[in-house]
C-alpha cells in the first residue's frame, strides 16, 4: 500500500495499537466538575500531554517506524516538523536503533529542538513555509536514501494517532462528540476514523485557531487551501492538510470551530487551574472552541484530545499576557 | 475513641478508604524516565494534585466529617488551615449538607481562600502563628458548639490521608522507600502507618523546607519543638507537628530530609516540564530533597506523594525567578 493514499481502517488502527504498545502510555482520561459545568457538559479528557515526548505524535511516529521493514529501516527516517513530531520520530528511530533526520522550520521553539536533539536525530534548519519545508525534505531524502516518515499525509501515522481514540472510547464509552485540534490533519484524521469504525453516529468535530484557517476553509470551500502563512501561538498548529488528510476530514468531520489567540490562551490556563496540567496553546484549542459555543456541546458527552504538553515555561508571562 | 490521641491502625486506613471511595478520585501514579534518570532511582508519583480540591487533604476531611454522628454533624465542622485542608473541610461539609467554619490565616493565599469560599464556609481570619490560630479556633467552637476537625493531630484525618498510600502501593506493590512533605504531620503520618501496616519494612522519610524544619529539628532533639514562625515559600507546610502525628512520627519515620527555597522551585518545575502537571511548591519538596541526596536513594523504588496543586498562576513568574 502507498502511505501518502491509503485510507487506514479500523483493523489498521487495532494493529497500531498493538504494535505501539510496548512503547507507548496508556493515557490517563481526566475530568473536572468545575470544567464541567462552565461547558454545560461533560468533558472526558484524553491526556496526550502525558504520552512519551509529550504529545500524541509519538503513537503514529512509533506505528510507522516500526511498520518499516527492516531493510527499509537500515537508511534511516526522514521527516519534517515543526517539533513535536520530530521529536517523536527522533524517539522512535532511537528506540528500533537507526538513523533520524528531521527537517525544522528555523522558528520552532527551543524547547522542541532540544527534545529532537536529545533523541539523537540530525537536525536541518529550513524556512517556515510548506513549499521550503518540502524541498529540504525532499533533498535529505536523495542523500541518505531514507524513509520519508511525513507528520500526517501517511497512513501508518494517522492509524498510530487513531490509537489514542480507542483507548479514549474504551474508557468512557457512550461518548457522542469528540474533538481535537487541527493542523495537517493527522490527529483529527486518525481520531475520526476510530470513533466511525467504532460508532457511526459519534459527531467528530476540529478544533482551529482563527490564524491558522486553512483546515475550517478548505473543509467549507471543498478544496484543499495551501500556501497561507499562519499567524498563532500555536505552535503545533501551523501545517496545511495534507490531499489524504483533507480527503478523511471532508466525510467524517462536522465542523472545524474557531477561536481567537486570547480564548486559546484563556482556555490553557483554565486547564492548569482545574485540571493540573501542563498543556501547551495547541492543546487548549479544543476547549476554547467548546466554550465559545456553548450551544453546540450543551447536554453533550464529549471527549477532548489534549494533544500535548510541551510549553516553554521561560515564555509563560508572555503566554499569559495575551489572554488579556 | 478519641481523635487526638488514638494512633490509626490499618483496619482504620481500609475503613476510611470504603468511607471516602464516593466522593474522593482514585489519582493516578506517573512516572518519568528522564526523572527517574536524573534521580538514580525509580520514582513512582502519586498525583494529589489530581484530587478533588487539588490536594491530598480532601481524603482525610471526607473521612473525618463522614465519620461524625448524624447529631454530632447537625452543629456544623470548625477547622483551622492555611488553606488546602480549609477547602477540603468546606467540600466535605458540602457534600454532607451540613456547615464548616474555616479559620485561616491572614496571609493564606488569594486562590485557596477563593475555593474556600466557593465551598460555602464561612471563613474567619486570624494571625499567622500557631497560638492565633488555636485561640480563634476555639472561641468559634465556643460559639458554635461545633465539631473541631484538626487539620493533622486527627486520627480520623490521618487515616484518611493513608488512603493514598494504600492506592500507590497496591498500583505500585514492591515499593522500597516512601516520601511525602511534612508540616503538621497528617499526611506523613498516615502514610508511615499504612505502609508499615502492610509491609514493616518500606523505608519512610518525610521532606520539608528549611524554612519550616520544626519536624526535622523535633525528632532529632527528641521533644516537639514549638512556637517559630516558619519561613518558607511553601504555604502548605508552614504548620508544626501536633502530639499524636510527634509521636507517630518518630516511630515510623527514618529521617526528615531538607530543601532549600531555590532548590525546591527548581524541583517544581522539573515536575511541570518533564511530568506535565501543575503543582504547588508544597508538593516539590519530597524531589528536591531526592535530588539533594542522591546518594540515599540510589536504585530504590520510591513513592514520592505530589500532595497538591493549588499555585497561583499570577504569582509563577516571581516563584520561577526565585529558581535563580
Amino acid at each position: 500500500m502507498d502511505p501518502t493514499t491509503h485510507r487506514p481502517t479500523l483493523d489498521d488502527i487495532h494493529a497500531a495499537a498493538a504494535r505501539i504498545a510496548p512503547h507507548a502510555q496508556l493515557t490517563p482520561v481526566l475530568r473536572s466538575r468545575s470544567l464541567d459545568a462552565l461547558a454545560g457538559c461533560e468533558l472526558h479528557f484524553k491526556c496526550e500531554n502525558l504520552q512519551r515526548v509529550g504529545a500524541f505524535k509519538f503513537r503514529g511516529a512509533v506505528n510507522a517506524v516500526f511498520s518499516l521493514s527492516d531493510e527499509e529501516a537500515a537508511r534511516g527516517v526522514v521527516t519534517q516538523s515543526s517539533g513535536n513530531h520530530g521529536a517523536a520520530v527522533a524517539l522512535a528511530c532511537r528506540l528500533r536503533g537507526i538513523p533520524a533526520t528531521v527537517v525544522v522550520p528555523h522558528n520552532a521553539p527551543r524547547i522542541k529542538l532540544a527534545a529532537i536533539h536529545a533523541f539523537g536525530a540530525r537536525i536541518v534548519p529550513c524556512e517556515v513555509n510548506q513549499a521550503a519545508r518540502d524541498a529540504a525534505t525532499a533533498q535529505v531524502l536523495a542523500e541518505t536514501g531514507g524513509r520519508l516518515i511525513h507528520p500526517f499525509n501517511d497512513a501508518r501515522v494517522i492509524a498510530g494517532q487513531g490509537t489514542a481514540t480507542l483507548e479514549l472510547l474504551h474508557h468512557a464509552p457512550g461518548l457522542d462528540t469528540l474533538i481535537a485540534p487541527v493542523s495537517g490533519g493527522g490527529l483529527l484524521s486518525g481520531t475520526a476514523l476510530a470513533a466511525h469504525g467504532i460508532e457511526s453516529g459519534i459527531r467528530v468535530l476540529g478544533a482551529e485557531p482563527e490564524g491558522a484557517r486553512d483546515a475550517h476553509d478548505s473543509l467549507a470551500a471543498g478544496e484543499r487551501i495551501t500556501g497561507r502563512v499562519a499567524d498563532t501561538v500555536c505552535d503545533g498548529l501551523r501545517a496545511e492538510l495534507g490531499p489524504l488528510t483533507f480527503r478523511i476530514l471532508r466525510e467524517h468531520v462536522e465542523d472545524i470551530l474557531l477561536a481567537g489567540e486570547a480564548e486559546i490562551i484563556a482556555a490553557m490556563r483554565l486547564v492548569w487551574d482545574r485540571l493540573k496540567l501542563v498543556i501547551e496553546p495547541s492543546a487548549a484549542v479544543p476547549l476554547a472552541t467548546i466554550l465559545k459555543n456553548p450551544e453546540r456541546f450543551r447536554g453533550r458527552r464529549v471527549g477532548v484530545i489534549l494533544s500535548g504538553g510541551n510549553v516553554d515555561l521561560d515564555a509563560l508571562p508572555a503566554l499569559f499576557a495575551r489572554a488579556g
